[in-house]
């Protein structure tokens, strides 16, 4: 029996000195007998406790027959035992002092409400003590920098495990392990992996805690399938950025939202992924779909965290692969380099002028392929200032492995000359390549087999330089200090386009009246033409009912207008409850915009915008990011719709007032943080813009009760 | 010296029973070498004469001075002499009596003018003695059913040479070198492999007549730059369909035209390689942008050529994988499919009944990987009757031999109950997966290494099965002979509208006023609300010079909107030449849509079609067809548009007249057709669809001079 731990850092936890490993065995088919196999092997420095009853000693070590009876407490242990022994373990453990806990043991909270409940249980044991627990569910942790696999997979039966400076924290155990051996079979080490599984006590955001501490990491990767609380996943995402760091997700069910929910309008427009993507763009976290590009763009990050990389050259063995590969890069959006004179010129040494572009193909060099060419063209290509990466393919040559040497020796040159550029080989050769691999391995050069995960990598790269942390957006001075608005439910146009005029979002002016008679007076307060709608509760799409009139002229006409609508929606829609009747001023615009917004359970307000109109339901392209944003960002969140091609002038018309479009969008935005808790919905739908300014001219908002306070406003936080 | 050949078919030239390798060595650094290395090795049954006048035996077999020194005159021989010893060369094989040479010798019609003369002397001198070429610059062929290797590649240092059922001709002799060495590494073999080069003398479509005559080819593969000959090459493509076959391309270029054009009108939205892909889809030919997927498609479709892969089911070990799977394959528009009842219900022997849907997790089996869990799982996703074909990614699980073993039994015991379905697996694990790929590879089950191959795989498969060759399109009874018109260059909208109501396209009807007088005289022949245009060849956009008046009630109202349109125009342009103005009835309709056709120079009328207006810039998001076609196929063209989304009706409105827009498309695509060689360009912008019919409301012909046939009909061909 040893002492209770006290709270420590995760640090502390996640580094431990001395490690148990529960239900040891030397049967490989056990998961206590791979564990402890890839542990000794590994060379793991510290004290190592085999726990198992059954045995004296296991590969060499002695044996304990249970964790308080080792000669110290162990910091660690790991164990895989049955379900319903694992609270009785994790007891013993917390009894005994450890520290921390890995349970790999599965049928927890992943397997519905009795799995639930043994979840918890486990864990107010294991909290008890001050004992921290991964997992359970998971397939444990891999540190290279510490010599330390405590992970049943047998990808760990490899002579050695790289280290490197990639953090990877998975939630799957079985692609952490695999992502583990696709890495290492290229040359690409990792500081740590760890496979989170239920996180029912350490969460992801503790080990990416720890990975922005650890001084062995540079750039941390992650797959997820969720977020748990996602104001702590912000948190860390800035954290993680103040570090310098960089973190790459792979998130998985991006599909789910976007195939399930119908199309109609806001809510599946910015569907729970496009939330969770927002939230990670503005804390300048890059969200990725594939695992091994993203191993490949972080092992490029590790070496040039700086490199930004706008335009690629190809250099390759064969025409024929680097015309598919500027095919490919350009379905990619990935821009190739144009070479600069300089470059032309020097090519010229082993080229026909004519050929001395990009693509660059080394098979049309004037003499054979292992004369300098290789070297000298890579160095050449480097050197353009024009070039910010290369891809290299490389088919079945002759003397492939000396092609590839060639080409570390022209990246090496380079270097010497300061030319210090990431270089991606594309290795398309299977059987007939395996040499060249392993020339490249031992040369720590990094290459691929594949030109998807090439173009892939390149093109996240350009999105992650592109990606800053925005800082805090400023409040604009003349917004009120919060929203005038009492009640809850859906808010009439008349009165949300009021409170967008509080925030200075450009309405149309607008009046509500009862009945025809009153519609008239209303008129006689505004300059013609007018237009006329209703407003029930009831009519969502009022052209469809006979519910708009339009350009009328006179308030007479109105009067007319208001009397007609009245009957053709008594006669359509009999139960309409009917509100009143909105009369406007007919705004003028060029164009259409949608600008809206959403409630997120998990990220709070999320912004949409695009093309207005019919345009938002046949473009089904639209922009989102989290609330509030500046009207920079605004901007930037136009020039990422299709309608932004339209913003800028159409057939040479003068472009429109996208400046405006975006301090309205900016104040939409402080207006959706500012309602708080309350928040649910907004569309203003359409913002008309013009080469003059921008009008909302019509408004929904959707509150819900929120929080006691009637304004809502302190419910509210960036 | 042998006697001069016969012309002979292309399957005795491409099946030679003997071979001479001329400047043949020992040397593997040489062309000459390799091939004869490889040429010895793979066992090639007929006579091998090595050429080399300083040896008397080389690799155990008697050497040869010369061609024409051999015993019998070879059928066949390679060379890769210096390019100016290539003619020389090539006279002494063709007076030697040898029926096909292979130049590997690059410097050709590739490198510029003397490069082509020498070509064009070298392909005299061989037809002078009715020899054969295949290239220059080509890097030969590898005919594993023939065990016939004559190809320098070290792609060829292999212990046998894998025979298959796919026939490949490539543009890039490096890229079939790499496709071959990557598809035998899993087991995917070929018929033949040419590398056809510089097409000199025999092109690409021989080569594809004779694996279409081939009883070993079941498909045909192929890696394109250009087409020679763009009526052969239909012509080809359709004795592939003839014969069912299947023919596959990836064609390299794709993006130039894309990239380089200026977006502006048809032109530049149906570019070359746009034309390209609709004659092949005309004739049902596969167009892919992978080669490694066109591979792995190829040997699928030899095994389950009738498969129509429209529903996918996943089966994996790791829940992750099979998330990631789902979410790509959503990405590539490749539908998952939803479990039978029965399906569920038998998969609830292995797991809760939760977990029983698509994709079905074996990691969350009630026991073990191997405890019939892989098997069973295997065998009861194959005879789902909602599910076509089955993706299994694998991760780093314990055995995993055993576990892709115990795959291809559950494949084998559906298979002998029936159940033969396609099945591909993802070998995800990079090192410690080689045991299970050869595994995989002695049972013949194809597998990946990579996510993006399966989803490309699967997807274009999809595309395959619902391309059928059309049948000719029938031509309407009620069009023309011919199209009625003299002249040539811009044909202004009212000519162009009367050349498409005799084709039955409806058109709102217009007269051609000189002036403003006459004008208000046309406009009393018409009914009202009237439109004025001017028609004027130097001006295109017609209302940004205010040259377009709407909603006109009376003659007097046109009579003076033509008064202000020519003081406008006469102030903005004065250099403007006004040929009349046009005086429409109004036309009514619901949305615009654009149909247009240009001429490729290589494929003919090519039409295009997507939304009209505004729309067509915004959207870029057209449809292109081969012209004619009939209006089932302008239905398909219409519903490959994002425009289709409007036409079916938008917020609950009633669909547009989709069949009146696809009669006037199929009339508009036989009046380009008739048009022959004169006709250049066409838009029909907008077509004003309603629900009730649709009206061309604009029209811009332009004619070239054509033939010398005024009528210009003639010139027409399907």
């Amino acid at each position: 029996m040893h002492g209770a731990p006290q709270d420590r850092s995760i640090e502390e936890t996640l580094t431990p000195r001395s490690v148990a490993v529960i239900g040891a065995s030397e049967d490989l088919t056990k998961f206590g007998g791979r564990i402890l196999k890839s542990l000794i092997q590994h060379g793991f420095e510290g004290a190592i406790y085999p726990i198992n009853p059954q045995r004296e000693s296991l590969r060499g070590l002695a044996c304990y027959p249970s964790v308080q009876r080792t000669p110290a407490p162990p910091d660690m242990a790991i164990m895989a035992v049955p379900p319903d022994a694992v609270r009785e373990t994790v007891a013993a453990c917390a009894e005994a002092g450890i520290k921390a806990a890995i349970i790999v043991t599965a049928k927890f909270s992943e397997a519905g409400d009795e799995g639930a409940a043994r979840e918890r249980e486990v864990v107010e044991v294991a909290r008890r003590h001050g004992m921290r627990i991964i997992g359970p569910n998971c397939l444990g942790l891999i540190s290279p920098v510490n010599n330390l696999a405590l992970c049943a997979s047998p990808a760990l039966f490899v002579p050695e495990l790289p280290p490197g400076e990639i953090g990877f924290v998975s939630q799957s155990g079985a692609l952490m392990a695999t992502v583990f051996d696709r890495a290492i079979t290229r040359g690409i080490g990792f500081s740590h992996c760890f496979s989170i599984g239920n996180q029912a006590d350490l969460e992801l955001c503790d080990f990416v805690e720890f990975l922005v501490a650890d001084p062995h990491t540079k750039v941390i990767c992650s797959y997820l399938e969720g977020v748990k609380d996602a104001t702590r996943f912000v948190a860390t995402a800035r954290r993680v950025h103040d570090a310098g760091k960089r973190w790459i997700i792979v998130k998985a069910g991006r599909s789910e939202a976007g195939a399930a929910a119908a199309f109609s309008h806001t809510a599946s427009l910015a569907g729970s992924f496009e939330a969770f993507a927002a939230a990670c763009r503005a804390a300048g976290v890059l969200v990725m779909d594939d695992t091994d590009a993203m191993t490949l763009l972080a092992a490029l990050l590790g070496r040039f965290p700086e490199t930004d990389p706008r335009s690629t050259a190809i250099v390759t063995t064969s025409g024929g692969s680097g015309a598919i590969a500027a095919d490919r890069l350009t379905d990619g959006s990935v821009p190739l380099a144009s070479f600069a004179p300089t470059t032309v010129t020097a090519l010229q040494v082993h080229y026909p002028a004519e050929l001395c572009t990009n693509p660059v193909d080394m098979g049309a060099a004037e003499r054979g392929l292992l004369t300098g060419v290789v070297s000298d063209t890579v160095d050449i290509v480097l050197r353009d200032p024009a070039t910010d990466i290369i891809l290299t393919p490389v088919t079945t040559v002759p003397d492939i492995k000396l092609v590839a040497e060639h080409v570390v020796v022209g990246e090496q040159r380079a270097a010497e000359a300061g030319y210090v550029k990431p270089h991606i080989l594309l290795l398309q050769p299977a059987q007939s390549g395996e040499a060249a691999r392993g020339a490249l391995k031992q040369a720590k050069a990094l290459y691929t087999d594949n030109l998807d995960e090439a173009v892939r990598t390149i093109a996240a790269w350009q999105r992650l330089a592109s990606l800053r942390r925005r800082a805090a957006p400023e409040r604009p001075a003349d917004l009120p200090a919060a929203p005038g608005i009492g009640r809850g439910g859906a808010i009439d146009e008349i009165a949300a386009k009021r409170l967008l005029d509080a925030y200075g979002v450009p309405v149309n002016r607008a009046e509500l009246a009862r009945d025809a008679q009153n519609a008239a007076a209303c008129a006689e307060r505004l300059r013609a033409p007018f237009a006329v709608k209703v407003i029930s509760p009831d009519i969502v799409h009022k052209s469809d009912v006979g519910g708009v009139a339009l350009d009328l002229d006179t308030a007479s006409a109105v009067e007319e207008a208001v009397t007609g609508m009245a009957e053709r929606i008594e006669a359509r829609l009999p139960e309409a409850r009917i509100e009143g009747y909105a009369v406007q001023e007919m705004a003028a615009g060029d164009l259409e915009m949608f600008v809206g917004a959403r409630r997120d359970p998990q990220f709070g307000p999320i912004l949409v915008v695009g093309a207005g109109g019919i345009l938002v339901e046949l473009l089904r392209d639209v922009a989102v990011a989290c609330a509030p944003i500046d009207a920079t960002a605004a901007l930037e969140l136009l020039n990422a719709c299709a309608a932004s091609r339209l913003l800028g002038g159409v057939r040479g018309r003068p472009p429109l007032d996208v400046a405006a479009l975006a301090d309205a969008i900016s104040r939409v935005s402080w207006l959706v943080h500012d309602l708080g808790d309350r928040f649910e919905q907004l569309d203003v739908n359409p913002v008309l813009v013009s080469t003059d300014g921008c009008v909302a001219v019509d408004a929904r908002l959707l509150l819900g009760t929120g929080s006691d306070d009637a304004n809502g406003a302190e419910g509210a936080s960036a």
